[in-house]
């Protein structure tokens, strides 16, 4: 027992002399592929809770959870969001601010007259598809389809953009949002 | 003249006071607001070229130019661009290679049978109107319409995203870039 | 004068056939210059209302204001700060929690036994500057040095980095200090 | 075998329904903690390497090998480094420019004729050890002890901070560089 102090002492030199990053604290706020893909799947799951919200409790409860999703998966708080839904047209096609996502999610806004609430639409399935994604300093971007089913089966695919960043708290969120249907030669 | 010392000692004395960082190497990467739209008037310009060249000069000039402007203002060799151009179609849709947006501007790729070359099309003139421009960290990005006019005097207007990085000599690339026709309800 | 109308409506269009984002919604999260140099001048504001209020109320009340600006300057609750403060000593010379910075800044604290409370030690002045400022990215890092001057009139000047970067809600916050006396020859 | 579709079909939707960036490129530019220690590492085996190459080949073979360690590992042409060196004293404390760095390495540069050259003492070996690594945006903060040994077996520890950014090429450099002795109480 009196040789523990001579077997350790050399232990933590040969530990030392490795240049050893072992007990440094690290604080890593880069953003993983992994922590992309599970934001992606909570924008999917959450249109779907909306639509399941609104069939069994109405649009009042659909829009109250939309108002979460936005707070909590989109950074209006930073100023703006650069938000292209699929179905907005013009002079109202650019949804910066939270009223112009609550409104195109939910409708119900006179502010919004074309708006009939995207995510009311009985969506029961959602999932993205990522062509590419590019992860660079404060954000990652991805690029892809994302496919939406609804009550009947039907699966509408999208062309999608978003782009994320990492908050205070260390949650993703969305900055960016281009979404297009596919171009169909006329 | 032998007030001057102590005139000057006092100045350099307030000056020092200040904190001032007057004299301080200043290295500043952020990408301000004028150097987007700075690198929007080029895209827009190079469009036009392009188009002008292929009517003096035939596709493999256009081809030719088209390459230049696509290896100095995209960020291809990072290893990916998000590219969704306004008229591509599945399998295609997405243009994640340097070969893939040549094709989309230009044409004459086997590879991408459906490519008829956009930039081909004799466009006159072209002038982009951010809705919203969010700067942080290494990024700016933009949303907002791309108005394209034809030697008709036809207008097309595109919904289109732009994401630039700043590259090691201090231009901007285009990281991600996602164009779509307006939504026309059918 | 009837004229005007005529001038007015080209310069109109001039304005708009610039691609003009006059109208577009700007959010720029880059750090500018001045945002660093007023967070310096904060921090030495800080350092010197602390020794003020430890002269008159007591080290309970500078321990109380010292908690306030560290939590409001620093980044701690990001999981760590690159602190390396003047004075410290092996094996506590790196301070990457709050206590550790606090202990330094007030001392009173036994985890920290040789920590006498560095802002108390009656300092009446403070500034800084800056031999160079690199903008880069999320972050600001300044490199320079820092006058304190003591009750006697006394200047102890250091050497200092510091690394902000902007939290959520747009405050700079240091997430690296590196701070040490000059290089003396022995 | 007639069997082989209807099992290849469920196949690739279940693919599909994982939402899937199996396929997907992914361009990820984020530091990580691996890259900067290799970088630590290859600061500590230049230096050692520059001393070596001193000792056998004489300064201007030591000179040549700084300049392209220094060209290879900081970050100059970006206008400027933040470099703080162990033993510089005022005016000439800051290295902001190359050829301030490279006096300070090797010495021989009647422009700062108090530089001997650092890293022709004869440096045998040279160990990193962090305290803290801080990885966000696009950089990376270390704060540690460097440990260098001489011919002789003597240790020297230095107190560091290295800031890292990655080049175009991918590389990290050295964009802030503070190294100051340990406080010794008076």
């Amino acid at each position: 027992m009196t040789n523990k102090p001579r077997v350790l002492i050399p232990v933590a030199l040969a530990l030392a002399s490795l240049g050893s990053a072992a007990s440094a604290t690290v604080v890593n706020q880069a953003i993983s592929e992994a922590e992309v893909l599970q934001a992606q799947k909570a924008w999917c799951k959450a249109l779907v809770d909306i639509s399941q919200t609104h069939a069994t409790s109405g649009q009042a409860a659909a829009k109250a959870l939309a108002e979460k999703v936005i707070d909590g998966a989109y950074g209006y708080q930073m100023g703006a969001v650069l938000f292209k839904p699929t179905l907005t047209v013009a002079p109202q096609t650019f949804r910066t601010t939270r009223a112009g996502a609550l409104a195109y999610f939910v409708g119900g806004d006179a502010a919004f007259p074309k708006d009939t609430g995207f995510a009311l639409k009985g969506w029961t399935q959602c999932e993205s598809k990522n062509a590419a994604v590019f992860i660079s300093g404060d954000s990652a971007t991805t690029m892809g389809n994302v496919m939406i089913t609804d009550k009947s089966g039907k699966v509408t695919t999208v062309d999608k953009t978003w782009k994320f960043v990492k908050d205070d708290a260390g949650k993703l969120r969305i900055v960016v949002h281009h979404s297009s249907l596919p171009y169909t030669a006329s």
